[in-house]
């Protein structure tokens, strides 16, 4: 199908978007399309990326908040997650991408259990995902077996260049053996598939790393090998600038949760300045919906340009177009898609954001509003893989979403509470 | 007017709550009235009220952002502020009584230029509000007279009990004579007027004051007779620990603003915990739109949130119920209004946030997700002094105020370019 976004405001001037196929067209004349959307009072933007999510976790938003991360995991999290099923997976996925078309994304990094829920989940969606499933084998023995085989199976799904991707998922260094780090990294080579990580996360996974192996986890890993370019790191808060260098060195990206990060009280503010010097692509993440609560990219923005700029003492670090940056085109270079960008050849992943709001009055500076002011609430159109998800603020099919994911989420809280 | 909400969610349990005039009137049995809205879906919480704002500056919403505190306010704040008319002050206080309106605010605390534009302003809105006239006195001969001339001519339109009422705004220690601080505090207590004030924001107003005075400014303050219960200061980030017990001791109110304290990097975090201790009473501000960009409080609620979590290293510091209580009962408190609770008797500023949004489900805790997960787009109606300000998301004559605003916003710009 071909879509026609006639009139609407791109780079500070009055331009027509063509889209054709999965693709961005042209930018300039007048084409005919099937489909005309008006652009008048809005703003086109590359649609959001989100680089780490739990997507299936908003079935636990508001589950168990405002306690220390082993009370919430242990007592809290773990157990629950231990009872969801694939169904469970799919609704709670599928609430996951509502939110996030709502407010404006249009590809997401996610890593869960039950992973074939998942890719129904993003299929029937209309949105861009790399999906992996979570890889733990540190606990008990003979784990490695079924979830190498498990990795494989779904590794075969990956469809390199379709809308929805498999990508690897070791979970971290404190719960893969080094052993299945280097099969995760040999598979991701010899498949060319991307890996999502979690990484220094916490001092305390710093400590241990420290104390096993007499290195910083970006020293271990870069020793074994695990470290590359198809590499994505969530988190990555407690690195030594010798860390950020080998991180830059390998074309290791990062996805930054600045919101996650200050809500579970990690202790400190990723390097980001470091990071930026150094030349590693920092993206941004807002982490599953029981640790941010929100899959709203435009608070993960406000929440990196205030954290940085608070934890810097210096209120030029991180300004708007960064943050605007990190949410569109670093998070797409993490993933490795043509994305991020609104210019011809790129995939057609775009959300058209209405001016004619409050918060988006006066337009000093679209960046700005977008950054500091805007939220989910201004995204009226978003088109991914040049498929309309939502027009006009509706997107097909909500109020059917919200009600069964809202149930399986009930059920799953009465079946943890007897 | 009367006005039932039927069937709404309030306390977790589905109420029929009576408005009768400006109060509620009960929250029981089947009452009738001659405006009923139907609740079904929908969750009653108190209108919030933000106790630190500069309502016009929404016409400066990112008109100069990412810079250094002092060229950001002499080299683009003050110059354009100085060019600014009654016409556009009222155009900017509608643009930030919708903004705020439409995020579930219904009273705000106000410091600014041409106050009459902002009462009037005010009044055509619907929202409740305190506004004082921008008390500075310290940098010009003979102005002291003028200031105290308009300050007495604005306190005669207080109407306390009313909408729209005065306060007085002394600036802060570093733009006001002690002279005109010890008169400001004598008329407030001569016509029981509020006085709205800043206090150390910045480390630098501290050094100064220890400086000019060998005391700390709320020692300072103490000293002259300043502190009382009608005083609410904004900010109070850099307070020693004596600074607080003294606030406390004299019932002096604080509004904390974590967004723009972070935006503005003003080098550290209000001690929150301290202060809670103490029995300050810690209210929620947005501060003006150039430093936060935006006046939605549910984004001041997560902010402060994240904040305080992040600088005391511990995720239970401020729970979501703190947050709320902050953005609402203590808020009215500190402006000394019967509001900030649902309950017969109570001033009638409530809002209805919709339940039915994929941001909002599933329900395991209402709180959680209002202060985590919620943004301005959950508001469905607002009810302020008894009338709808909004239903269903609508704001009668929304329109012609985002139209009007913008364009007095424009005009500026071009006036201070010329």
């Amino acid at each position: 199908m071909s879509i026609l976004v006639k009139d609407v405001l791109l780079g500070g001037k009055r331009t027509n978007i063509l889209v054709d196929g999965n693709r961005i067209a042209r930018l300039d004349g007048r084409p005919r399309a099937e489909h005309v959307i008006d652009g008048r009072g809005k703003a086109a933007i590359p649609g959001f990326v989100n680089t780490h999510t739990h997507a299936a976790m908003t079935l636990l938003r508001g589950y168990a908040d405002d306690m220390a991360l082993d009370e919430w995991l242990q007592r809290h999290i773990w157990p629950v997650e231990a009872k969801m099923t694939e169904k469970d997976v799919y609704w709670g996925t599928r609430l996951a991408c509502l939110e996030m078309a709502k407010s404006g994304t249009t590809c997401f990094n996610d890593m869960y259990w039950h992973v074939k829920g998942a890719v129904k989940a993003v299929e029937d969606s209309g949105l861009r995902a790399q999906l992996s499933s979570v890889y733990i084998d540190m606990f008990s023995q003979g784990k490695a077996a079924l979830q190498r085989a498990e990795a494989e199976r779904h590794a075969k799904r990956c469809n390199a260049g379709s809308r929805v991707t498999i990508s690897l998922g070791p979970h971290a260094i404190y719960t893969v053996t080094e052993e299945s780090l280097r099969w995760v990294k040999e598979l991701s080579d010899k498949r060319g598939l991307n890996v999502h990580f979690h990484l220094s996360e916490t001092r305390k996974e710093v400590d241990d790393c420290l104390r096993a192996h007499g290195k910083t986890p970006v020293e271990y890993l870069a020793d074994i090998g695990f470290l590359g370019p198809r590499l994505l790191c969530a988190h990555a808060v407690w690195l030594s600038r010798r860390e950020i260098r080998l991180l830059a060195q390998h074309g290791a990206k990062v996805s930054h949760c600045p919101t996650s990060n200050m809500k579970l009280s990690v202790g400190g503010a990723m390097d980001y300045v470091q990071m930026r010097k150094s030349g590693v692509t920092v993206s941004l993440g807002t982490d599953g919906a029981s640790s941010n609560n929100s899959l709203d990219m435009f608070g993960a923005m406000k929440s990196a340009a205030l954290l940085h700029k608070m934890a810097v003492g210096d209120p030029t670090v991180l300004p708007a177009a960064d943050a605007l940056r990190m949410a569109t085109l670093d998070g797409a270079c993490a993933l490795g898609i043509e994305a991020g960008i609104i210019q011809p050849g790129a995939l057609a992943d775009l959300t058209l954001v209405n001016l004619k709001r409050p918060e988006m009055t006066p337009l000093h500076n679209l960046e700005s509003n977008l950054v500091y002011s805007a939220g989910g609430g201004c995204v009226d159109t978003v088109i991914c893989d040049g498929s309309i998800v939502m027009e006009s603020g509706i997107v097909e099919g909500e109020e059917e979403v919200i009600e069964k994911a809202g149930k399986a989420a009930m059920r799953l809280a009465d079946k943890n509470e007897t």
